[in-house]
């Protein structure tokens, strides 16, 4: 597979903005069961090998993985602060949890646990993500195997099928729209901001 | 109206983030017709006199706003770099355009234009958003009136009725999560991260 043509600006972003220690944070928008959005911050963990999909982490037990299961479909906002530009991400998603047959997924989220730090690992062993608070004195946290992930550690893989990439800095705004089409191909036009 | 008790947190992010731009920017999520999730990065321009409505400005010729003609709910999602910190608003958004007969929200409407910057009205009157690029050269800026809003200009408005309040400098860190009752108090509770 080859990089979409939109890799390049966004490898640029990242690389210009890399002292602002947001730049690796977005926002993914999902759809809530009442059919309402719903909009988080994430943490982009790379892409996936030698694919245009983006990596992200999360517990089986927040309510995205639900939203994902019954909808997966997302759109990320992802803004650089540094050079004022913005990056949406719209496509399906891809949830990889403990019962994900496909091997090649399955090993790329043991890798990816694997790679996180051992405070983000922790995170994964707290009580239920928003159940009422108990007795913050009872938690303990547990020593973590560091190979092997916890059932409740999913990857989650935004494949994108559109890109909408804004530069603030020039006026007017430049603005560029990348859409996958049905052979693979990527088109790409300069549009109105 | 009294002000909602998540008002608080949220005047102490904005005052703590003050020297960080982007501060005022949020990301917005919206339901496209076809059911899937919009996001992108709008800028905060206050709230509305004595309510907890968050105000945002657009374009009519947007897609945000056939969105949200079709659909209008919405969730922001607020992060704080400096502090560490994010807001989730949830609610129901009010379109304010041309056409609105109410007169407050029609002089709130106009309010806004006036207190808007040069450069920003000006886009406005840029060429429809999202259609492909014409002629750049063509484009000459008119002059606009600073006191009545071109009719394509729009104010949004977000009424929360669910905020989640995320502060990720402690560990574990700290959740809070706000709605408003049906006799329009709100109810707090602290929740697992």
């Amino acid at each position: 597979m080859s990089l979409a043509p939109w890799r390049s600006p966004l490898s640029h972003a990242l690389e210009r903005n890399r002292s602002s220690p947001e730049s690796c944070y977005f926002q993914l928008a999902t759809i809530r069961p009442d059919g309402t959005p719903a909009n988080r911050t994430v943490v982009f963990r790379g892409f996936l090998d030698e694919t245009n999909q983006l990596k992200i982490v999360t517990d089986a037990r927040s309510q995205k993985v639900k939203q994902i299961s019954a909808l997966p479909h997302g759109e990320v906002c992802w803004y650089f602060p540094i050079t004022r530009e913005q990056f949406r991400l719209q496509g399906p998603l891809t949830l990889v949890d403990s019962y994900t047959p496909n091997r090649a997924l399955q090993q790329a989220r043991c890798r990816e646990w694997q790679q996180l730090s051992d405070s983000t690992r922790r995170q994964f062993s707290w009580p239920d993500p928003a159940a009422p608070c108990g007795d913050r004195d009872d938690f303990s946290p547990p020593v973590l195997d560091t190979t092997q992930p916890l059932p409740q550690f999913c990857l989650i893989l935004l494949n994108p099928i559109t890109v909408d990439w804004l530069e603030l800095r020039s006026e007017p705004h430049n603005r560029w729209f990348y859409q996958l089409n049905g052979d693979r191909t990527w088109s790409q036009q300069a549009i109105n901001p």
